[in-house]
């Protein structure tokens, strides 16, 4: 039953999206899907589930090793999913970081990052403004069950569905959550290039983007509780932009009131970004140029990418 | 050793299971192995396991995270084995939002969807007589320890194992759980056609079915707790239909007690029918309409499809 | 550097190896793999992790979803590498009511039954005395801080580490347990003949051992509380004749003293022959007949099979 | 956009990382991603989830079912990651067991064995220094919040972090941790040479690492609790070493206080490099005689590796 799918809109109109205007439809697409299951699972953890000793009233909040394994798998699959929906189109970077280290490393076109940049921005916008359309009244009730200070009626946990802030362990400043959004960053964007490097072990079968999403379950895991992981300036970006409008304020930015986390709101935006090139710097540094030399003396093929359009 | 298998039943009585017969079988098959791992998990999860205290007689019933995990991997497992046992024969839709959404949008045959719907119910009917019948001591046991409001003698939580309903937080009627109904199954059948899409990253290996089930795990994780994750109305009708005729009555549909959900059972049916056709739509209109722009162009194959049949 | 490996043994003596003999040395290893792994994970949950307060000395014993999780995934790992271990060789059946299955339906030879039984139960023993090897401290401690009944001081809680038994909810004596046993092996052979069938959507790249122990997994997740889901003739009965011997008495076989259990050790041995059996007739009927005809007809390959001496 | 990714360095400098050199790059940073990820879950677990009630200050220290679950899940993506990082160049061993193992049976070439095992030990150091960076505010405010014994302020929790020692229900000495870590090496070895060997049923399509990861999370939950499954020389002595300088003294290694385990050090060195030894040797006696055989009769092809080098 091998039939053409006929397309939803009318050739004629269609034409200019075999392009780059159909990449950014894909990067929207993408971390649309990203952000939905992302934040999706945070607000089950926190707001969701039906009875959950949380929303009895504590003063205090606390994350068991099983919410965070929830959390994980579930933004590890939003992952996972959000590359397989826009994979094939514009190579589903999902993340601000990784176009940077593709531009800077992988001769992903420069003129194409800024582009991409504002489609992933716009999508995890739009994605965290579903999850709050779905969630609305499962976090009303969870807000109006919690004691303690609250900002607008909202706590800082109901905002932890949408955006990060670092660990109350941090001293220092903002010094120890920028070099751990660095860390986390540099991992992530390694460990997908290692995964798609075709002179490397790139895994086959198209299943690059089931292991991609593994990444991520495993930098959380490993990296996740010091400033929840966002590693992806969209991520945190997004949705911080859209909880600001939707009620939370100077929880997300600085306002007329000072916020604890006011001044925070930047690092997981440049934290990610440096990380991501120091990501494909140590990757090239120990691993890529060792494979160029052999690709050179025909040992290996050139190039490590799998899918198209990276 | 590679032998020729004979078939079961005399060739000549074989005949017609090559066609549509054939394929409603495997979608039974299909369908009653989803029900059966489905809610032979929550079986497990609310009366099954020793000790629970929640069988010592609690009169609120909670979920924890590990709890949430539990189900949401079975039920992930459910669907990869529904798939893998009807997936050759009838390309296991297993789910009439699928079925429906295929027929709209990838030339499945009209002509198929009422034959494919009713093989799917009655598979999921059958399986759901099946957990009550391994489940029978263990369920009787729980509700007769369970305190709380009880309909001839069962109770809403042993009513879970089977059916959906929404949680006590949703404000304004069936609106919130109609919504979530309908994102989540866009959800489903945007990734699931996104998988199986030949033009884009299309899982290969015949691992699709693996895939598709972690999307059933995200969609749990993300948005399972508003109203259990229907997202298919055989899921929710067949074993809300066994339930009815077993014992639970109005917990299942209107009866003579005008029960708290009894005018609930048609939003599980609708809200995955129209989420299903939405999801496809979503997708071709911000991606399959780029692949289609490229496959004219030569760039790439057409037809978004790796398994027969669908 | 692909190099030959030259044999451990001397080539004169190894000739008898690559028949029969050597099909029994690889059941016996994959199934001591089996137990190796399955019976240990079930020995972490109950007497292995540190400060567990189960080890403080209750008596009442439970069992958590978190536990339930890392049984059911520690079970499905021992499964994935016990096959993966022998099934070049033998084909990896590790459970003889899988032989059994075959032999009645996938023209595995009859007169290999009986080796290949005895091989799995021998590694089923080896493999439970080695995990009473390595946890014999950790399983004396918690057995002397437990309270309750004990048998020449073991309780059944440790006993569980090794040998099934039923819920204690089951009313009606053994035929809950038998028909639990008998489904459940119906569904593990029903999806394993599914898995490995050329003609439906069998695993390639190798990665059908892995989808087999996710088989064992969601059987685990959604019916595993009933009876222990031994679903295997050798996984109960090997262990069970160690711990007979190592000091559990009548907790394992009937002894002098009447246990509580004593005659239920033949539920875990013909519900799994029986419902193997009952599993690949139910696949057969609805799915493999179909693919039969289809294949009758030219348009699939015959023959259900992707490993060597099944 | 298949465009050549031009090396880092200059082309004259780089002649030398094709040999040798380039190995000990690729082992050390894959043992650095397997010590960062690894020990970074156990932060997590013991010291990073926010409000555990482990950082309010209990004398006794205790691990659930869902700790475990997050730990042994944590250290399976570890080795998947690092093995996926240096697999091309290196065949990624990060063990100084599987180097030995592999020299013995594998014909890996001797001389290389003491550059891959210092080059596993640096990366190891340096993986557990970058891990107390980033989590070191996280160490020091449990260490302070924790009741009971402590050295230099820190904790044997907190050493856990880093280090492995043995469970406290073992009596005997360290026989039992010795026979623990050879059983859990072995077993390591067995299933890693099991997962290559395409005379077996190796993993195709590039994913063996990520079975080899779950190999790891198998051993961690079936035989973990032991004694912290180090299963790799590198892996303990690298961060033990590091904690030894950072201010753990005697916890780590025998200094001028004698420590409940000062003289433990050596057990995880010598237990995995026995252990290792002893996998692919019963590996080759039951399964691999038997490949040997049918390869010469043509049958298979002979040698057992699918990835360079090894």
């Amino acid at each position: 039953m091998a039939v053409e799918i006929p397309p939803l809109v009318k050739p004629s109109r269609l034409r200019r999206r075999g392009g780059l205007w159909g990449e950014c439809l894909a990067e929207f697409l993408g971390t649309f899907v990203l952000i939905s299951f992302g934040t999706g699972v945070v607000a089950v953890a926190v707001a969701g589930l039906p009875g959950s000793g949380r929303t009895s009233g504590p003063t205090t909040f606390f994350i068991s090793a099983g919410d965070w394994l929830l959390i994980t798998w579930g933004w590890a699959f939003a992952v996972v999913f959000g590359v397989y929906v826009a994979g094939g189109v514009s190579g589903a970077h999902i993340n601000p970081a990784v176009t940077l280290a593709f531009a800077v490393r992988r001769k992903f076109p420069w003129v194409k990052v800024i582009p991409y940049w504002i489609s992933q921005l716009v999508g995890a916008f739009v994605g965290a403004a579903l999850v709050y359309g779905v969630y609305h009244d499962a976090i009303n009730t969870f807000d109006a069950a919690m004691k303690g200070p609250k900002t607008h009626g909202h706590t800082l946990a109901s905002f932890s569905i949408f955006g990060t802030f670092p660990a109350p362990y941090f001293h220092g400043g903002n010094w120890g959550p920028l070099v751990d959004q660095i860390v986390g960053t540099a991992f992530l964007v390694m460990l997908v290039v290692a995964l798609i490097d075709i002179r490397n072990t790139a895994v086959q079968a198209n299943l690059g983007p089931l292991l991609i999403g593994f990444v991520v379950a495993a930098i959380g895991m490993s990296f996740g509780p010091n400033a929840g992981y966002a590693i992806n300036p969209a991520r945190d970006f997004g949705p911080r932009l859209f909880t600001y409008f939707a009620g939370w304020g100077d929880l997300a930015l600085p306002g007329s009131v000072a916020g604890a986390f006011s001044d925070y709101w930047w690092i997981p935006i440049v934290g990610p970004l440096v990380g991501g090139v120091v990501g494909v710097l140590v990757y090239d540094l120990f691993v890529g140029d060792v494979l160029h030399i052999r690709a050179q003396e025909g040992e290996l093929p050139e190039v490590g990418r799998t899918r198209p359009e990276d």
